[in-house]
């Protein structure tokens, strides 16, 4: 298939979804990937790799640091078929939560329902294929039929689910990941969201209307006067439970965007709402393609969130940004850590323990909250603050 | 201010805030500024930004087309000072509706409360901060009592509000800048959230969780047992409600992120998810500094929307990237778009038409529920849908 | 004109021409420009922008500091119709010499040839455009035979110059221009490359091979025999005598690419080649979309500059890197040059002073090989060299 | 090594030097990459590595095509230990002829010398390197005595050479390579420009004055009364003749910069100045950071090219550009095309066949304006051209 097609016409339907079909890899530990990314990424973007590499598998992975690692991602990567990665390292306890955009998790529903996505090109006429029913994401192609049949779905599922008040995400998701392992047994192998269920992992989505799982749930809300609903507040109480429970903490963020930015806002919530300073992130990886020039937060650096007390001033070390495309770092990344020593845990299963962890987060802001209680006038504590008009 | 000391030590506090203050700078229209970017920027981006200035003031806001348009706000422009660019355009009725992130509208709390936020350097030891009780928005510097003050203040508006159960952000963010007004005679012309409420302009949040703002409304649950929560159904059938009802739509993005996300998802919910398809955006104007070819949505062409349903395939032409940081980019803009001939319409005030707009989504939703029923099994009328399991 | 037609097919050439003619954009000194940065650009790159502004008039434009200025040219800034802003500063004395990639010189000959480029779009099917005999540079558009007249043009003023050596580029490209305001009389209004000679600014070209100047030097060498050749022995000596000679350095970075390459090459040309250390450069302001995260010469720091002795250690607060497209910076940068204080310096002319200032650097160099002489073996006077094999 | 450490002071020139020597890393041809990039590269700019990989073996490797495959490098990569990819890839006959930057030639005499670069970081404090004497390129470190040795072994070799008029630079680096390895034996195995010499390929450096190596020539010219200089113009028709004698042409071009330019260059130089049309490269490959969205030269795409006859409207198919740090994206595409099918093929030693190839283009040259003479005045023959004035 020509991966670049300027001006073409006439191109059917068919030949837009000749390419292969897109399917989950999965990392197999390969010394020689290992071997060069120890030897062969010296300098530049390849050693800030290699650092992420080795500061997970040297540090977050030691027994001993017994580090709650959280995932976060942003980007196309289930359609790009990373999802092999990330059920490889929740299959080995290497990821206690996950953060993703709704859209990774609504388009791993097509590889779980076994539909079928095709590599393309992103040179391709968006005109023709929006007459022609073909939905692309930059250069993956794949039938609008796949979005009606997996919106189908999600909504029988939300019926069937009976699920009729404020949810967590985690609790959301982990329903579904539950109900695709009943109807297609097996896809726990080769679904993020069914792995998950599986494996205990909850997942959160930082914005949780904008994918179409959250858009059929409005439609259930609108339609059907279901009162299904997704809490945010649950969300952010759980994250922040787990963070406050964690020995050590330490991410891996791919991206950035409202995952990167709902993950670090965990240790603020912390100290600056509920009055329990934790120290920061004790490991920060990020592999992204925007740059700390434009000033965004999914480009900000590690040293950027020590002022807010996002990462642990001590650790500066300990944290790392690779600047480039997760879809050639992540894998990598992923060969490199299942061949390294430490590539097996055990489970958290932190989906199981999301109400006791949340009681522990009560009890800890309660306690706070007597020791030291919020000022009746908060200037009369904070002489130094500047007031200007 | 030296605007880089690496390595330096011993600076104070005092010295890290003694940037002059950022105040919203609001355009003024000037005519120099429509010559330069008429007769000046003839090509590359600046030709970009001039197409998307002409394409607002010359196509969005001709009061034939009465152009619902949506902006959406990613990458932090209040702290920047911008927030008196957005104000102008909501004053001025050139915006009906606006998505942001969160962090935008916390921040912008500061200003509404006269706190004052600092110019400063990119280039400083964070370390120092930390231990100084600075914080740092890339180049933004301000005491972190500015974030402690600002939180309990959203937490004493809460219990005040009363609210009690599921809303909209629209709804929350409304109230907000009703209690703002009212503690803060005058600040709807320094803040954006004030001047929304004042305007009658709608805000939604995308990722309700991932600023103070969220994060003080779930400590109000957890600690409260209070009921409030964002339902983020209410925000995607309002938002999809506004752009069912649009005679034209049109919108300004500004960077990229979840904000752009949940804009453009309005399109396929109405075709995908309700049966009612709209055809697509009409406009579609962003300025990023993100880039096509990394693949992710903040940097998706407007081409690429197209197959999705998100961009009518016809108006490619009326949809423009400019690559530039919204700091200098949107400033510039909104010089070019006050000093234009149509630089005041009448307002949408859409805040109140938020349960009209959703009943007629409803209804219609539901006719074409009634024409159009859900196949039984939907395989049976997808034949060329691909199966490869 | 559309300026995005993806797929589109039987535009004519003519259509592909019909965008506005561009022309160069003259500053004039806005004080709404001055307003706007000084007032409106408070925080990010708008905030670099500002700062670069202030180094350049507050501090490089000293009467006091008799700033020798280079300005560094890459990016298609005179086909984007840039041209005029370096008009305005070398006839305001506010730029000393320039060093540009071949490219912008070249696309320059079309103005001064009274050729005309378009604007257009950079969505366009290039096969078409070459089947056409369009040419495009990214959005620039126009037919191939402004390519075929201008070589022309080279070749025959090649022969009329008669020179048939090596040369500086700088004497080339000065009596290019000489031979054009001959020709086209009053075309140092708009020709980059005419104003230079009548103002007596130097222009050099870092890579005299790869633009279509040289290369039809190297026409005339090969086919007509001709002994003319661009020697960059002498680039680089002029180049190092005119730092030498200045009171004070700064200079204007448009881009990146080997001419900020070569500019900042001059200082280690004197230190580490000739034993004169000058201390660095004093000023240093870029304007840039490449960033520091790739690691690349074009987005490097001058932080990293300092290590290298090309910037002043103790000057890090005179240097600024402004990230923006310079199509958008550099027109703004130059209207508040022009409406400032100092807009206008006594003319350096060092066209003239070449030989001058080289016999001054060889001298100084001579000293300083009699006073320091190269070790006769020199490990001997490194102990701590590493030797690894 | 910590990597990291804003603000740190009296870190000591030994400790900056501390980290692990960087070695010339040589692909080995790994089953498990090429596994990885076949079946785990499948979008985004993973697939565009990946069919970069694959049309440099499938196509332009194929025996039967006998492409004269250019080579062009810029950014710091010799630095960053990717000589030993060149040095395998010219070893096997893979690159016919190279472009480069003169850095990356000047660092690889460090290795060719037996001198040790350091893995570092790129948060360092710059100020206190300059003061310990450590040079710094992005996260490479090195003592300053690195670049005095290679500078005085340079001046040696230029006067040793005895060469004393004008040369092309793939003279120059020819005659480099053999002094090297006189005085090491053996370092063509770890040092480019010595294999070079020992394979036959010549390398060219577009912007000759730009490296300590051109700066010691102009030393020579101006301290010694040499009469050695670099002729672009023999650079440009030396690689103008391979191209045109080239059965197919493609290129791999590493970052962008002006050897992209000049190798791109070749084939207008032969339809625009010589009249000689051969008809655009067949193949297109690149590796770069930069973004098309910049519109600089260094961004474009292989499309835009297209318009200018650089290259072949047919192939687009055959071109590609992966957005990716050559430090990642090159090691991978070496152990790609080591562990393929043609990974060997016959050298064409094209730097002894200069002389005979310029004729060949001379001579090709003349019979083309024979045939066709330039015009006594242009605008005769070009009714269509536009003069604006």
């Amino acid at each position: 298939m020509p991966h670049r097609a300027p001006g073409s016409t006439g191109k059917s339907r068919q030949q837009h979804l000749s390419g292969k079909p897109i399917r989950y890899y999965r990392p197999r530990g390969s010394a020689d990937i290992h071997h060069l990314i120890d030897e062969g990424f010296q300098a530049f973007n390849a050693a800030r790799l290699g650092e992420a590499c080795r500061i997970f598998t040297d540090k977050m992975l030691l027994p001993e640091h017994d580090t709650t690692i959280g995932l976060t991602i942003a980007g196309a990567l289930t359609p790009a078929g990373l999802g092999g990665c990330i059920v490889e390292l929740m299959e080995r306890g290497l990821v206690d939560f996950i953060i993703s955009t709704g859209a990774n998790l609504y388009h791993d529903l097509h590889y779980a329902l076994n539909f079928t996505l095709h590599r393309g090109s992103p040179f391709v006429d968006d005109v023709e294929l929006y007459e022609e029913g073909v939905i692309r994401i930059y250069d993956v192609l794949f039938p609008s039929t796949v979005l009606l049949e997996t919106d189908l779905y999600v909504r029988e599922f939300l019926v069937r689910s009976g699920m009729n008040g404020p949810v967590s995400t985690a609790e959301l998701h982990y329903a579904l990941g539950r109900d695709l392992m009943t109807r297609q047994p097996g896809c726990e192998t080769y679904s993020v969201v069914a792995a998950a269920a599986a494996a205990g992992v909850p997942i959160y989505t930082s914005s949780p209307g904008d994918s179409s799982i959250g858009m059929n749930i409005a439609y259930h809300e609108l339609m059907n006067d279901s009162r299904l609903m997704i809490d945010p507040n649950k969300d952010v109480n759980e994250v922040c439970a787990f963070i406050l429970a964690g020995k050590k903490n330490g991410c891996v963020i791919l991206g950035g965007g409202s995952p990167k930015n709902f993950y670090l806002q965990g240790q603020p919530t912390l100290w600056e709402v509920y009055g329990i300073p934790k120290g920061g992130n004790d490991y920060f990886i990020q592999i992204t393609t925007d740059s700390v020039v434009w000033g965004g937060l999914s480009g900000a650096t590690p040293a950027e969130a020590v002022s807010w007390g996002k990462v642990n001033p001590g650790v500066l070390p300990d944290t790392v940004v690779a600047y480039c495309d997760s879809t050639i770092a992540f894998p990598l990344f992923c060969e490199y850590v299942v061949g390294s020593e430490h590539n097996r845990r055990p489970r958290k299963e932190l989906v199981h323990k999301r109400d006791e962890l949340m009681a522990r987060l009560r009890h800890e802001a309660r306690g706070a909250r007597r020791d030291h209680p919020a000022p009746a006038e908060a200037a009369d504590t904070m002489p130094d603050l500047e007031r200007h008009r």
